[in-house]
Order: structure tokens, then C-alpha cells, then sequence
């Protein structure tokens, strides 16, 4: 936390980087968001950020991309804010499920129906559909401004190509949309719902970014930067308890093996993670493994951990 | 099929009907689609329809209530009869599940995610979808017309009521839809396809207009009223393989052993039936029981089948 | 059923099955039971026995194969003459899957846990267990001496290479037994269940010996060479309608639309089948397509089935 | 971990035990090895061992019971040892998975079959397989002789009853064992691997036995009170990650939210729990909730949690 740690790590990164940088080849840019494919399939950034605001950064940590289901970790907290812990609960589940991020096998054969927990694309459209708004767009901009806080970043805001190419080709949300309508799961117009969640999943971010709003949940809410108490510490606990076991959607127990820290992932390439009570991180590497996690990414991470002996376990 | 065998079928059906309209009272009127909910629940009724047009009738044959799954047999023909045996089956497969009508397990975790069959919600959502046709309009006017004239009942038209009350609430048709257009499997707007679908199960018949219809199929595609060859034999013989395989939803198997005829229902306690060469059948009973057919028609179908001897098998 | 007939089909059965004969390189010999893959991969058989003892046949109709699946067929018949209806579909049911014949997801997912049917692997299990005999050794020579009955073949008896390989490596049967013993479907012993269940399989005939066991269900149970009734017509009209619904694992409701016969097929490429009223039909050809039907064999009573016009629908 | 701290422990236990026991009324004694359902159903039991010898107990910590799942942890650690992360990963995954302990599904939907975790039971078989040993009775001598040197308690031994109970009606998990035997994940004799596993879910404790085998986890495989180096701190590390990640069966994601501690859980209604860093845990609570795990004992365990805030999150 203090210079001296940032700086050791600074020395070490850049030659990390190159090494988990030469993983991209062997995975793939998302595709299933046509404006994703576009992402440079080799990149790979991160940013670490200590309390006392120094920080160390290497490759590609300037790539703006979009936060996609890293999102779910904030909207998740702003929902437990707008509803408390039953209201939040009552609807979505606490279990990992085993099964691919938007997966429906459990919404069917799983009663009561509901979500098995909030991270899963099928309880991050009913966790979007708790936020408090009068309207769609109120929803959004609370979300936003939420996110803006947190990352200390009065400029964040939308990648409209993303919005709409996802909104344009998100044939399976909608479906599993519809079926937590019919369980009796989602309140309101599914096109509303998924208006806000399409939203939040294109708010474009930077690895310093991600280590921001990673280094006030690594504080207990509490931004160490400003002082400022951003989450109640019970929300940020929830929060990080589901990165461990759901963050890394269906590798996220090989995760918690390997790296041993609160993480979560999106399919633009990004990793928020934390070294609890020390620093937030930014990863960012687009070319994703087979479970859907950044290729590249994962395996700077895995050295970080093992060589700085970070595992929370 | 001679007027002596109508009668003595006649002479004996009031006695079974009342019988087996007992069994009402173990059964449930469908609710999923509110304006079913208000059908009569110990209603039944039984029309038979010979080759020379002499017929036997009992109960309350006269009611009115909505084709809803029943009309699946003809949009198929329809379909095959638009797009040959070809088109239709790179879209649908030819098994049945042993799942509920309106799973959708099998398109998540048998690839390659084509409804297992047409008669199942998912697979005549995509027969629907494969209707020739501008518009919507033109989609539904075509299907509306060719039932008209299989049932020789040019007032055929649709129950508004049933109609809007099942658009309104039909929220896991259009999670399937969406699945399907995610899969590749569904072409076209999903609810300009599903809107043609509630329409054709919305048509309003009676037991005559059943029975009318069963009895094209029963001869192979000619109405012997008329004359006229409506349907391809081919085609015929397709529908009424899959009436033996599919057609009384996840109890098709038992109703083949107990009754051994080509028979489809549908929620609101319709079912067309036929004895091949001779008879067209149309029962209704809204009472369902836990599979979703009616309750007290299968029953009547079993001491029919049983007491004739009409088993294919 | 005159010499005519058979005479004009002999004329024409051998160029039929030297073209289906070609369809076997593109099939694979079944290679789980180990002593099967030593099965000639291009052979096809067939024999047709018409009521009056004439006959036609073409190909390798010697050819000397275990039963396999065939064999349910007839166990279930013997366990209904056994234990009656009411006995055997407490512990078995009457639906097609749609799953692999192996499969034990629906008995893990559909409550009370009972087989779907008697003709999966599951059903035929407990099928086994229900037959009536104070030892393994007496169930068995119970159902050896029914099957010799019902092909008139006194020498008919068992591959015991085949039936020790299948026992060495039937680890799925097994896994299957001991879950339906934990679900109270099946008593007794596995082993002991299993050793009935194997030996049933590992009856080894000719397509002659299956067209003369095809030709009593195609008579309701009589056999019209002499005139014996071997099985009361109830039970023959279960068997026929199990084998449309379910005789050709999860390809069964496609095989009822391209040829429309009861049939049963078997891993070691047999196939029994027959037309109702007329022929018993035996047919072999060991390269099995992805369902695990004999390729060559399926493809043969394709083109009978149009040729003759032989569908029930 | 100074005496102080447990005064303060032992001072508030007694109450809280009390309070938690009350719950045992809303739970039921597992039943499907019936000599576990002999246990006392409103026993609750709990021992905090600090690192300094130090202890707090109360309720029925004296009471027997046999180990059942708590003993995965502990095999999985031998495994580990035996045959390192590579021999042991090759074989079961790291993977939570949503489904119950006794769950066959993903073994047949998931490729390639391997168990998802090694916690579960189709997992906890495999790790029995893997364990070093000439024969049955050594490998169990090794589990054994590793469970008494952990636990300090050189008369640990099995509870025969108990032993012989489950090994006469673990019909599904002799199911799962043919399962895996199948799909090429299982070596050896099934009834061997089985007897192995039988054996050391037998294994009789009382929560101060577990409390030391924790205290050895909670100091990363050295007992602090020999100073004894037992496990390599690796091995301590993927055992932990799997105890948040599927200690508690498919209550995992709640526990860890809830009570933020590595856990494992038995049917006999122990848990075995830490504080890293500072004390092992032992509870017993026979009466178990829905999900399988005493619903007195996580009560308590919760209660302990948020008073001294000890989730590592």
C-alpha cells in the first residue's frame, strides 16, 4: 500500500504482462456482440492502484473497452442500497450454478424459478430491474452517476455502438427475460428492463477505472483516496462473498483456487479483482478462454497472486 | 360408415358421455390463459362424423371453444403443403421429448436447438414462422381460409377474447421464440411469428367443425362430402404419424396404448380425433387433467376405442 | 400373404438390399460391448414371412446375431402375462424420451423416478425384474423357452461370449440398477437382475428367427403356421404400439413417419418388424447410424415401406 | 487465540448454543442411512480450540458422530499428497454445482464426465480411488492413521454400525461409482473404491476431534500446538477454497455470504469450521435442513460469525 510495495510491483509488471500477453492466441474476441468482435484480440492491460493513490500499470492499460457483466458487482450493491438484503433476496438466489452465464436449464427444473444468484445474466436482469427510477432513464442515470462515484470519474458514460449492437442481437436476454416474467420473477415491460441492463453493460471504462471502484470495495466501501463512504461494508461483504464463488461465471472455483481473490469478469476482455484491505486492479485482455473469461488476463493474475502470495485462502 | 353403424354408435354415446363427465370434477379448468379459465368445467360433449355424412352426437356438442393446440396438426399440413416435407424438417425434428408442451430444456441441451417436434409449443412457433405470406395478415387469412374449407364452415373465425387474454399473457411462448431466434432456428420478427401463432389457436370451433376436419385426414385428404382432395396423402400421413407420437402433449404414449388413435388436443379441452377410412371425432371437456388434456374426453376416447375396437394396433 | 406376393418381393428384395447395402460405410459396428465389434460392418439381411410359410429374403439372412433390445419386446409381453397391466406400469410407463436409450436424466428429474418405458434400458431392467421364476436360472429359461415358442426354433440359445462381455463392461446398466434400487422400482439383487437382463440380450438368432417371432405380433398373438395362440392380443397390441412410440430409441418418431411399422431394433444391427395382418420381417445389418439403428437396415425398410405402401398411417 | 479470547467465547456460548438449539425442531435427522436416524434431534454441540490450547465448548460437545462428508476435506488432502494437483485435477474439477451432493446430472450432460468437485459425492468416490495403498484395508489404514494424527486423538475409529448401514443402502451412490466407472474417470473394483469410502465417512469424532483437525487447516497445515508441519500449505489452500466455494452442498453460496468461513458439512449434522489465522471449530447438531446441513449448527455458526465479524470477506 505504501510507494516502496507499488513500486516493487511496477518493476515487475511489464515482463508479466508480455509473458500471459503471448495467451491471447489461443482464445477469442466475444463474437456474440457483433461490435465486441472488434476488439483488439492481443491486448492486455492492467492497473493496480494502492490507498495511498500510487499505482503501478503496464501493457495496454489505456484500452477503453466496456464493463459488461463487471457492471452486475454495482448495479448488485445499488439494488441491496434501494432494497435491503430481503427485498434483494427474495428474488434472486446465493448459489453458483455450475452451468454457462445464461444458462435456462435451472430456471425450469429449480423451484421456486428464480435466479440462482445475482451475477448470472438471468439475476443481473432481475437485479436491473430493482433499482429505484421513476422511469428507465432515471434508472440509468442513477446507475451511471453510481458508477461515476465510484470510479472517481465524472466523464464515464455509454458506448452506444455496444448498447445497440447488444440490444439489437440479445435474443437470449430477452428470452430469459420473458421466462422470469412468466415465473412471476420480473416486474414490469421486459423491453424497459432490458433497456437498463443493456445500459449498464456498456458503460465504458479504463483499467484505472476498474481499480478504482475495485479499490473502495478493497476498503470496505470506504474510498481511501477521499475518504468518502461510498457502500455500506455489509453490501461490499455480499458483494465480494458472490465474486469469490459466482465472479468468474462457471470457472469461478478454479479462480478462487488459482488466484484466490474477489474477481469478476465481463465478456469485453475486462477483470475487476482486489487484494482485500490493499489494492484494486483493472485487467483488461479481449480474447477470451473457453469459459468466457480474458485468456491473457486470467494468467497475469495467476502469477500476481502466486508470486505475491495474495490468495485469501 | 353407413347409417347403421352411426346409429348404433348413436344409441349408446349419451349413456358414455354422462359417464365419463364424471370424471370432470378430478380435473382443472387450463388457467394460464385467463379467458380459458371461464370455460364450463363439467362440460363434454362428442361429435362423429361418418364418410357418407350421417353422425353421432352427444352432450354438449354444440359449446364453442378455442382449436389452441389442435390447430398445430393443420398448420403443419399447411406448412409441408408451403415449403415440402424439406423446408419443414431442417426447422423441426420428427421426435417426441417426454418433456412438458412448453419446455424448453431440449433446445438448450440437444444440439442442434430445433424443437424436437412440431406439435410441441416450440416447434409449431417455427411452423408458424414457415407459413407463406406478405404480412401477417396475409399468413393468417391463408391459414383461416384453409380451415375454413377443411371444415366445410366458412364462419370460422377467431375469439378476440381468447386472442388478446393469451397475447397478453403468453410470456414463455416468447422466451421459446426469442431462444428459437438465438438458435437460428426462427426467421422474422418474433412477434409478427407469434402473433400469427395466438391467432390460428385462438379459431373458433365446435365438435362438428372437429370432426368435419378429422375426417379429411381419416381419408387421406379427401373430404368424401365433397370430393374434393384437399391435402397431399403424404402430408396426411405425416400429421397422423405425429397425431400417434406427439399429439396428446408428454401422455401421447399412454393415450396410443389406451386408445391407438391419431388424436391432438389442445388446453381448452378439445380433441380431434379420427378412426382412419371411417370416422372424424371431435370431443371437448375443458376439464384437464395433470398432463393438460381433457380429462373427461380421454376417458369417453378410452371406452370408445375399447368398445369398437378402433386401435390401430 | 399368397406366394404371388412374396414372389413379386423376392424379385426385387436383392437389388433393394445391395443399394441399402451401401448405406453401411457410413455406420459404425457398436463398439461398447466388445465382443459385438467383431461383427461384419457391410453385411444386410432380410427376411419376409408371410402367414401361409412362404417366403422372401436376400442378402446375408443367415447371418447368426445376438438379440439385443429385440429382445424387450418380448420380455415385456412375458412380464404382462406375468404380472397383468396393472403390475408392470406401476414400475415402468408408457412415454417416449427423446433421450439416448442409456439415459438417466429422467430418472433423476421426472418424479416418482420410474422408466419412461419398458424399452429403454432402464425399463428393460426392471422389466427383467418382474419376470416370474424362483432363480435367475428359471426367469431365464422361462424367457428362452418363450422365445423358442415363438420362432419355432427349439435350438435357439444363447452367445455366451457375448453375454460375458456385456457383463464385464456393462457399467452403465449397472449404474442404472442400483439408482432404480434406490428410487424402490426395483427388487431383488442387481447382479441377479442384471444376469437375467443380459442373458435375455444375448439370445442369438437369424432374421428368420425374428421374421417368424414378428409374423405372431403381426397375427395378435397367434402364430398362423400352426394355428397356436402364443400371446393374448391385448398384450401384442402394447408390444406394437411401444415399438411405434419407442422401438427405434430416439429416432422412433422418425422412423414411424418414413416407414410407419412396429419395429425394434438392437445395437447388434438387428431389426424385427412386420406388417399387421400380413408379414413377419427380420432384417440385420450390423453398421449402426448415430441412434444407434443399423443404418443400411433402416434405409431398406425405407424404401420397402414406400415401395409396398406399407405404413399404418 | 490468547486465553483471553476464548474466556470471552466460553462466557457468551452457553446462550447462544441455546438459542440455535431451538431451531433443531424446524429440521429432521437424516434418514437415508438408517442408523443415522438414531441421532438425538435436538443435540447441539459446539468447540473453539485456540492456537494456544485454549478452548470454549458447550451444549453436547461431548456427543459421538460419525464424520460422513466432513472427512472429503481431509482424503482430498491425502489425495493431494499422494498424487499431487495434477494427478488429483485430471479427475474431478474445481467447479461448484448448483445441483444436490447426490446429483448424477452433470455427470451425463457435462463433458467429459468427470465429477464437478471433489467434494460432492460422485467426487469425494474418485478421491477415494486415488489414494495410495496396496489394497483396501491399507488405504484405509493410511486415512485413518492421517485423520488421527490431525486430530491428535490416536483412538479415532470407525463406527461399525454405521459403516455397515450405509454400505447396505448406498444404492445411488454405488450408482454414481458404476457412472463414473463408465466414463473412464473410475479405476479399480467399484465395491472397493466404495468400501474405502464407507470407512472413512464412518469415522467417529466428537467437535473437540474436529476443532483440531480445523486448527490444523486454520495455521496452514501446521498443528500450533506441536508445531508439527502435516500438511503442505498448498494442499491447506485448495482444501479452504473448496470449503467456501462447496463446503455446505448446494447451501455453500449462502454460508459463505452468511458466515464468510471455510465449512464443511456432514448428514450426521457436523460441521467442521475456522477462523484462519486463530481457531479451529467443531459442531454437531443432528437435526439437518433442507439443504443438508444442521440448521441449529449454521444458526449458531452465523451468530458467531457476525458477533466476532469473522467472514474473511
Amino acid at each position: 500500500m505504501s510507494p516502496i510495495e507499488t513500486d516493487r510491483i511496477q518493476s515487475l509488471l511489464p515482463h508479466w504482462v508480455e509473458t500471459s500477453r503471448q495467451r491471447s492466441s489461443q482464445g477469442k474476441v466475444a463474437a456474440y456482440i457483433p461490435e465486441l468482435s472488434k476488439s483488439p484480440i492481443d491486448a492486455l492491460g492492467v492497473y493496480i492502484l494502492g490507498a495511498d493513490g500510487t499505482s503501478a500499470s503496464a501493457g495496454d492499460y489505456n484500452l477503453s473497452f466496456t464493463m459488461q457483466s463487471i457492471s452486475k458487482v454495482f448495479t448488485l450493491i445499488l439494488a441491496l442500497m434501494d432494497n435491503g438484503e430481503e427485498g434483494v433476496f427474495s428474488k434472486v438466489g446465493m448459489e453458483p450454478t455450475g452451468d454457462n452465464f445464461n444458462s435456462m436449464l435451472k430456471l425450469e427444473l429449480v423451484q421456486p424459478g428464480i435466479p440462482f444468484n445475482p451475477l448470472i445474466n438471468a439475476g443481473a436482469i432481475v437485479i436491473s430491474s430493482l433499482i429505484s427510477g421513476h422511469s428507465n432513464d432515471e434508472k440509468s442515470s442513477r446507475i451511471l452517476n453510481f458508477f461515476r462515484e465510484l470510479s472517481g470519474n465524472d466523464t464515464l458514460t455509454y458506448n452506444f455502438d455496444v448498447y445497440r449492437s447488444e440490444s439489437a442481437t440479445a435474443h437470449l436476454n430477452r428470452s430469459m427475460a420473458y421466462f422470469l416474467l412468466d415465473n412471476g420473477v420480473l416486474q414490469g415491460e421486459v423491453e424497459d428492463v432490458l433497456d437498463v441492463y443493456f445500459r449498464h453493460c456498456a458503460i465504458n471504462v479504463t483499467c484505472a477505472d476498474l481499480a478504482r471502484m475495485a479499490l473502495v470495495l478493497a476498503h470496505d466501501g470506504t474510498d481511501p483516496l477521499t475518504g468518502a463512504a461510498l457502500i455500506p461494508r455489509r453490501y461490499v461483504q455480499i458483494a465480494k462473498t458472490f465474486m469469490i464463488t459466482c465472479g468468474m461465471y462457471n470457472a469461478s472455483g478454479e479462480f478462487a483456487i488459482q488466484v484466490g481473490l474477489p474477481a469478476k469478469s465481463g465478456v469485453s476482455g475486462g477483470i475487476l479483482t482486489m487484494v482485500p484491505g490493499r489494492y484494486g486492479i483493472g485487467v483488461v485482455g479481449p480474447a477470451l478462454n473457453r469459459k468466457g473469461n480474458s485468456i491473457a488476463g486470467v494468467h497475469l493474475l495467476e502469477t500476481l497472486s502466486r508470486e505475491f502470495d495474495w490468495s485469501l485462502f
